[in-house]
């Protein structure tokens, strides 16, 4: 098929099951996880030497689904389709890429909408709140289940962008590399606050009934009006100014939304409360919020040598979440570690979403980044 | 009483009312809308020549009470406190300062918490929707009925700097000068996106009850995620750094807001539903959406003479809802009026609400400013 072409093609979704006997995954809370599902994704094959493998880890609404397509008949490929696939900057004829699913998440790994083994019901908010630590924890199990014991490189932007700098932190000897991109050691206050409001408006809408909604229906108007507002931080001005400017249906006196900056939120929000699971905003949104590379480093990452470790970090000039401040924040930390630090802005108007969509650039570095660590 | 001393002192809210016989006021939309009422309050005294008159309009959710105190009581001031009193930037021992309530508020003007004639109950969503042009044109008539022919400026910020910018254009012979402080000639699309996911959350607040809510509770949890989402937009990432950083409660792993940014925001929430009333929200938040300076000069400002007309525009460092490159728009559109213009980038990390709170520089600039055109 043509949308084949240079992309991966058919890929399954697999799910990775462990500590389901006595061996509880601990979390940093301290609470008790088990059986502990991660639904992952791979493209390409795993060399002799296992020397070859790429982890890459999703921002908040991501999944494993990376690249490639689950059936025929899917209309629109993984995530980082033009990021992952033959010839790509995460060229899938030399690496072999493992895409991992978070903790919390809805997309088939533990998260609120699985079954408490306890209860026979979805967890719902007794699913027990879990940190980037934790994520990295449990893609740590998966690692091992594929016997790698260095991966070539973590990469992955925003939240994925903690989980790498997380990775570099709890395992750096487990790692030749990471690459963290349009994130941050730790939210601005400003981020906190968006991603509070976008929490109150779920559990303000009458259907979130304290996460017990599983029966009937999901709060969708409050996690529409949480994406909407997440929306609106992951563009930029600029970008809004080029694709919507001030363009609206012809009169001004209405109150139903008639600039199309206003028509095409309300579309985001709508479709995305079809794919998305509102306790799964909260969970990882709260886990967003928590990350902090600093207390990280004093909790589980002193004392190692990060001689060899090498790092890429990447920010996005119009990324107003993430702003390049911040990156060079994680430059600063990262050298007073003693990692190889390199470090790039690139020039996008998309805003936090350039990771996403404006990848040429950014591939160009991820290419050449990769090719010196050969 | 102490906190009289550098102000106005007691002070009492007025109410102008016009348009109450067959003459109703003919809005921007064609509808028509009668009686109406205006809240105003005047500070200093009109001198005999009525030459020294200044009117203060003001931003969303503002009225008409900017300086003194309503009764002995009360705890706070007006909201211009700082700006307005003997020897402040608008002295009340030289001007006549009248300050101006808008139509659509709920600060005692006509607004849709206003009885209908018709109908005997609240206007509701019935009220018609108003414009930036509709406000100055009902303040238009309170400047009538004090005698006034020309005032000596006008002034505001956000909103009120746009009902300073239609005065300009609907007005320019009436009036000797304009300081729009603080605002835009067009809200850019990020703007309006996030006035539009404050009336969704209002909206979408099952006690709206389509704007039908005053026989019970108005919509108290949608219009506090509305003003929460305002906060966020009227401060910085700068002075939020500042305020709040990352501090939190001990301990993390609750969903309760922990962290201070948000027990900042559920309090200003909180306080604000007891103060404002949510259709006013939604009028005045559509209204500044609507504001079109480029419109207003072909539709009603076009073969007049500016050359007489000074302006003073004063814009703010880190003000990123209204941001500088928006203020020299404006100063662009009003030379090539042939106004004669002068503008300001004032520096300041308290973001939109620097007019409000960080007026120093602000102070100074408009007093030499007004010291000019004697």
């Amino acid at each position: 098929m043509d949308k084949f072409k240079n992309s991966v093609g058919l890929v399954e979704t697999k799910y990775f099951v462990f500590a389901d006997k006595e061996d509880k995954l601990i979390l940093a809370s301290g609470q008790k996880l088990g059986p502990v599902t991660l639904a992952y994704e791979t493209y390409g094959k795993l060399n002799s030497d296992k020397s070859n493998a790429i982890l890459v880890v999703h921002a908040l609404s991501g999944g494993a689904h990376a690249a490639g397509y689950n059936s025929e008949n899917d209309k629109k490929p993984g995530w980082w389709e033009n990021m992952i696939g033959p010839g790509k900057a995460l060229d899938t004829d030399k690496y072999f890429i493992i895409s991992s699913n978070i903790l919390g998440s809805c997309y088939g790994s533990s998260g609120p909408t699985e079954i408490n083994p306890e209860t026979g019901k979805p967890y719902g908010i007794n699913f027990p709140i879990v940190t980037v630590r934790d994520m990295v924890e449990a893609q740590r199990h998966l690692v091992d289940y594929f016997g790698i014991d260095k991966l070539l490189t973590v990469i992955g932007g925003s939240l994925g962008g903690m989980q790498v700098l997380q990775w570099l932190i709890s395992y750096n000897d487990r790692i030749r590399s990471i690459i963290p991109i349009a994130t941050s050691s730790k939210l601005s206050p400003q981020a906190i606050a968006f991603d509070e409001v976008g929490r109150q408006s779920i559990m303000s809408d009458p259907n979130w009934n304290r996460g017990d909604y599983y029966d009937g229906t999901q709060p969708k108007t409050g996690l529409s009006i949480a994406r909407m507002i997440g929306h609106i931080t992951y563009l930029s001005d600029e970008i809004m100014q080029e694709k919507f400017g001030r363009r609206r249906r012809e009169g001004r006196f209405t109150f139903n939304p008639d600039f199309e900056v206003e028509t095409y939120l309300h579309y985001q929000g709508s479709v995305f409360v079809e794919r998305f699971d509102a306790n799964s905003y909260i969970y990882i949104s709260k886990a967003m919020d928590y990350f902090d590379l600093e207390e990280e480093i004093l909790e589980v990452g002193k004392g190692k040598d990060y001689s060899g470790n090498k790092v890429l970090i990447l920010s996005f000039s119009s990324d107003w979440l993430f702003p390049t401040y911040q990156g060079k924040e994680i430059v600063k930390k990262l050298m007073a570690l003693g990692c190889k630090v390199s470090f790039s802005e690139i020039i996008s108007s998309h805003g936090h979403d350039s990771f996403l969509v404006d990848v040429e650039q950014q591939s160009l570095m991820v290419k050449y980044f990769l090719q010196g660590l050969e």
